[in-house]
């Protein structure tokens, strides 16, 4: 019986530990670079004790598909390459000084270093896939790339915008959280030649999985913590990201709720007031809780997406891996 | 019999015009999306005038190689995409205002779309490579990318160095610049299925060409006019980039004018009378000869890499390009 919080993925980190071992050796190697700052950012950033979720759920793909070569480690490697990537490139659009509790990169090193060598990563990521010489691999993982940046643009665009649709926030989250989460998934499953039907459960599994990751880290940036989020909370509503709490609080708003809403959302130097307005409003319209549960509801379609598989440890280490990605507190 | 000076394309332009008209169209239709500012700014950079130079060499080295498939237009396109990808993320990483004569892309839509639309466009440069199917292409073109972002972080590592060797320099022109001309033309001769030889002197011709142009670039930056170079000349000094005229005049300066450089190197803010000061040193060294001198002397290395081809009309125009790559105004 799964008990109905679960906030650890120990199950999933145990399971598939030695495999990671083999990832982070990679990591570490290919951050390798005579110019020593390349080294220096790329393993400031990825030993900052970020989740490293996303490779080892190619990890465990390849696990539950019995992969009988050794592709997927490079393929884990280069999947979060590819999301280290993003957070040196997100940082700088954001102007983020905090990241996973640590002041970030750009900070120390200046937004300059901070672009290139994200695109120094990605191209290392685009490597080590050509290394895993799987041209299926490559074009999900490819793809990947391009959706990801699409979806970090639509939110650019979509930046203060109250009247934000709840489709369009949903298309924005799909690009730019789940896709990766889902193409991870999928080239575990390609790698080891698996059947087509394991294949779209995996890649279904990490797309939900990835829905309700993003959906709970909406949640957390109003309802955590700085300690425990590693960064200020509120961070989305000073960057003027409208996230589903937002969403969900604003159409259960009358008028003139809904005419601070705008204000809030129209002012350019939004101050702690102004967040503590946005609480209060949340609260009232109980959104955290209505946001929760949508996250529940996708974790609960990641199971589901699981259920061709027979049952094994590693089955259940990636179904508690669902539960931990609507009630984790950080 | 070759003149002295060449400073057009024109017989590589017509000999490549049939297939670049479709590379142009793939451009195009890649740069499409939902979200409405990726084609806008794609598209404002990519139709800005720029020479289309890397695809061209794709193009025409598989012409050299008599490529029978389709592939090499999807390669064309993917080194132009990688191009501007650098292009936009070059812009915000050096504060430029002005790009190919008109404004530049982040000051029009400001740094943060710059960013993500140069990952969206290095993203589908990935997937146009993928639609090529030639893991020997990928590998050369991936290795490209993560090889050009360490060349521009060791230009920015380098920024008001004035004690940078000549040896440091071509190691980051090499990088940030002629590989991807190298990786450009190499490809043309993988997905043509050449000899190794073919493949090993266009990959060759391709370098040199490319130190040959970067050098001429330098020379410009110096020599030209804003109205040719379509941006102000002296970014390069004031953005602090030690290129090839300031290290052939710094090394012929007495103790003195070394003093005089180090100074105007340290400054933080550079002005006019600084450039002008810079210009009088560089021509009192006959700095801008030397670098041309330099970059002729690439240039004829790659017409040497050309010897082991027989003569044609295609190889005449790729000699015809590295004559222009030394004696071209803009």
């Amino acid at each position: 019986m799964i008990p109905e919080k679960i906030t650890s993925i120990d199950k999933l980190i145990n399971i598939t530990s030695k495999d990671m071992g083999r990832v982070n050796d990679l990591i570490i190697q290919r951050t390798l670079s005579d110019t020593e700052i390349i080294p220096k950012i790329s393993q400031y950033l990825i030993s900052s004790g970020g989740k490293r979720l996303r490779p080892m759920l190619t990890i465990s793909a390849s696990q539950m598909c019995e992969c009988k070569n050794d592709h997927h480690i490079s393929l884990a490697a280069s999947v979060e390459f590819m999301h280290t990537a993003t957070l040196l490139h997100d940082d700088v659009v954001d102007d983020s000084s905090m990241r996973r509790g640590k002041i970030s990169a750009r900070m120390l090193w200046g937004n300059e270093a901070s672009v290139l060598v994200g695109d120094y990563l990605l191209g290392e990521a685009f490597k080590m896939m050509v290394d895993a010489k799987s041209l299926e691999s490559l074009e999900v993982l490819s793809s990947a790339a391009s959706i990801i940046a699409e979806g970090e643009v639509m939110q650019l665009v979509y930046s203060n915008n109250i009247n934000i649709s709840e489709e369009q926030y949903f298309k924005i989250i799909n690009n730019k959280t789940a896709k990766l989460f889902s193409a991870a998934s999928e080239v575990g499953a390609i790698i080891s030649d698996s059947s087509t039907d394991f294949r779209n459960s995996l890649r279904d599994y990490g797309q939900f999985l990835g829905i309700a990751f993003q959906l709970s880290d909406d949640a957390l940036d109003y309802s955590s913590t700085n300690d425990a989020l590693g960064k200020d909370i509120g961070d989305d509503f000073y960057e003027g990201k409208i996230t589903f709490p937002i969403i969900a609080a604003y159409r259960k708003s009358s008028a003139i709720e809904k005419k601070v809403w705008e204000e809030l959302h129209n002012k350019v130097d939004k101050d702690h007031d102004d967040f503590n307005t946005v609480l209060e409003l949340l609260g009232s319209k109980n959104a955290i809780n209505i946001t929760l549960d949508e996250a529940k509801k996708y974790g609960q379609k990641a199971i589901d997406a699981l259920q061709v598989f027979p049952k094994s440890d590693i089955r259940d280490a990636l179904i508690e891996g669902a539960h931990f990605s609507y009630s984790r507190k950080s």
